[in-house]
């Protein structure tokens, strides 16, 4: 699979690319002021490329990783020894290792669940591989997992595609959106969630209009999604988080979507901090909250969202900005990552299998039934 | 009246000094970086630091503008020819072109209801005593503005010391406390409005802490808030603007207090951009959310929050940081200075009067009254 990592109108800039055999992703620190490439081929690479945010966004995460794993199920069979030697305790050892790697991939964050879905999904499949194929040697288990995480790569470019025009049958004509954090190309392996719903409005004829979060601390909104809808020429305006009442008690927002970084089996959402304040100001208005995610976003092991695990991160992300200091030295901060939606503030959940509504114990477990079905 | 401008615990850093005949405010575009003094004698001077927000918060910038009416009036008063050729028409032309001063003045900045008071005062003061004292020249006139002006920043510190009594009877012991912007010493005048009730909750030995609001995109909280609480050794922590509901959610915030720029007879409070869904949030989690600010914010003429006019700056605020671009060129922004939060979300106005319940049509006309009387 080669895919083009230049700017593409239809499916917009693709975060991660799997080209001779290394994994490149886009440095989505570096945006929008440089489009550059990250070798995130080597296991410690990848790990680091997570944590720092190189690659970010639930989906995006989940399928880096899977790569991650991919390549390091490489490495561990090239170190193996010759083919031929091959036995089940090499195929034991293998598997050990790999799962040391899975391990160390699911620890870099913590409130995304795709990350764990891909890694698990693709250490399952190699493991399964290994077992119904008494004569696969390690190479072949490696090839399964590259496999896998390409087809992981090119079924989310499918499954946005499909819960984008679910979402585009929510959007009325002309309607302001708004958003937060970044929900798009980046995020979600191509296409996106949020932005993917808005991206199927304006392919519609709908001709929305975007209201962005600048999302602090790490600004995905004023670096990211504003580059993003650019470059599909969708018109849009820059604003800070805490301008979302005054817009809509002017009326200027007809609806709000955003992705999710997890959700729980009553409907509760993880997502970028600051989404939740979003949701109780658009409840407030009476204007629509959206989810847009992918059913591999759901947790069905979580009950509700006080379980979801919330990453806390360095203070620095607040009290710096791009070398500029913006506070005084030695000051206390709290910078948690992530927040959580309840159900009772999300009008929609937008996913491949249509927008599941209230009761979401219900709908949820319904669209997961589809899933596996 | 002399007064030291260093920090001084008992009132905070003074924002306005007046010495040796000239008007000095500590610039708080420079704050917490440097503490630096801009004069600001020349009225334009004056409009500069009001439009550039060296000089910002509501009394402040009233008392600064008084200020500069002031120090114009006695320069208008030595380039007025000899004392001894003054007749009707000198003073004629004095307070017709005082009053250009003031309407210049009152220009610079729309929102903030105290600009317009204070200088309305000083000049119909001024005014007054040239009307009532035949034999006044224009150099008393400008000395009676300097008094004025003088009067005023003394009187405010004392305002801010009541209505921060008042307000530190509603604070729990050991309250976290959250705040949004700066309305401190900075912004007041000395003591502070918001971080006046902070600051008397302190010295009651409540021991509150504050969780500050960074305030985008002119970041006061981050800037000046903590560093005004670092001054009084009250314990801070500082988040993004998005945070609130978070924190709200883990029962971490016992009490919400913010300072106003203008506040409409029903009780409708315009206040820096973001407090409205700061008290939306509130709201959502029943705690409650006081207003501090002194009579002087109450503004008679306008009947609710609907009629405040509300500034819209220049987008660089949001897009540029210290110097560092934080989205692409070329984006669109909205920038408004300031929201309303309506009355029906506010649990009290905390003033010099009491502290003020709903109904504030009644509550409000009967301080007016009060101050008046």
């Amino acid at each position: 699979m080669t895919i083009d990592s230049s700017p593409q109108l239809d499916i917009g800039v693709l975060p991660l690319v799997f080209e001779n055999n290394r994994v490149m992703l886009v440095d989505q620190r570096q945006l929008p002021y440089k489009l550059e490439m990250f070798d995130a081929t080597s296991l410690d690479d990848m790990c680091f490329a997570i944590t720092d945010m190189v690659v970010r966004g639930a989906p995006s995460i989940g399928v880096a990783a899977a790569f991650g794993l991919a390549m390091e199920a490489q490495r561990l069979s090239e170190h193996s020894g010759h083919p031929s030697q091959l036995e089940a305790d090499g195929k034991a050892q293998f598997l050990k290792d790999l799962n040391s790697a899975r391990v160390r991939l699911q620890a870099t964050r913590p409130t995304a669940v795709n990350l764990r879905w891909a890694t698990d999904k693709l250490f399952l499949e190699v493991e399964r591989f290994g077992k119904t194929n008494i004569n696969a040697d390690l190479r072949a288990m490696a090839e399964r997992a590259t496999d896998c995480a390409k087809h992981m790569l090119e079924e989310h470019i499918e499954i946005n595609r499909t819960l984008s025009d679910f979402g585009a049958e929510l959007v009325p004509q002309n309607a302001a959106i708004m958003t937060h954090c970044n929900a798009g190309s980046l995020a979600a392996c191509g296409w996106g969630t949020a932005l993917g719903v808005i991206r199927s409005a304006a392919l519609r004829g709908l001709n929305p209009t975007v209201y962005v979060d600048e999302t602090r601390p790490r600004n995905q909104g004023s670096k990211l999604t504003v580059w993003e809808l650019h470059q599909d020429k969708i018109p849009a305006t820059l604003v800070c988080d805490s301008m979302s009442g005054h817009l809509m008690c002017d009326g200027k927002v007809q609806m709000v979507v955003t992705g999710a970084d997890r959700i729980a089996a009553n409907g509760d959402s993880a997502n970028k901090i600051g989404t939740y304040n979003l949701a109780v100001v658009a409840n407030y208005h009476n204007i629509p909250f959206y989810i847009a995610a992918p059913i591999s976003t759901i947790d069905p092991h979580i009950q509700t969202g006080k379980s979801i695990p919330i990453e806390e991160r360095h203070g620095s992300e607040i009290t710096n900005f791009g070398g500029v200091q913006t506070s005084m030295d030695g000051v206390n901060v709290y910078n948690p990552a992530f927040d959580v939606t309840p159900a009772k503030l999300i009008a929609g959940i937008i996913t491949e299998c249509g927008v599941l509504r209230p009761p979401y114990e219900e709908s949820i477990a319904a669209a997961l039934h589809q899933k596996e079905g």
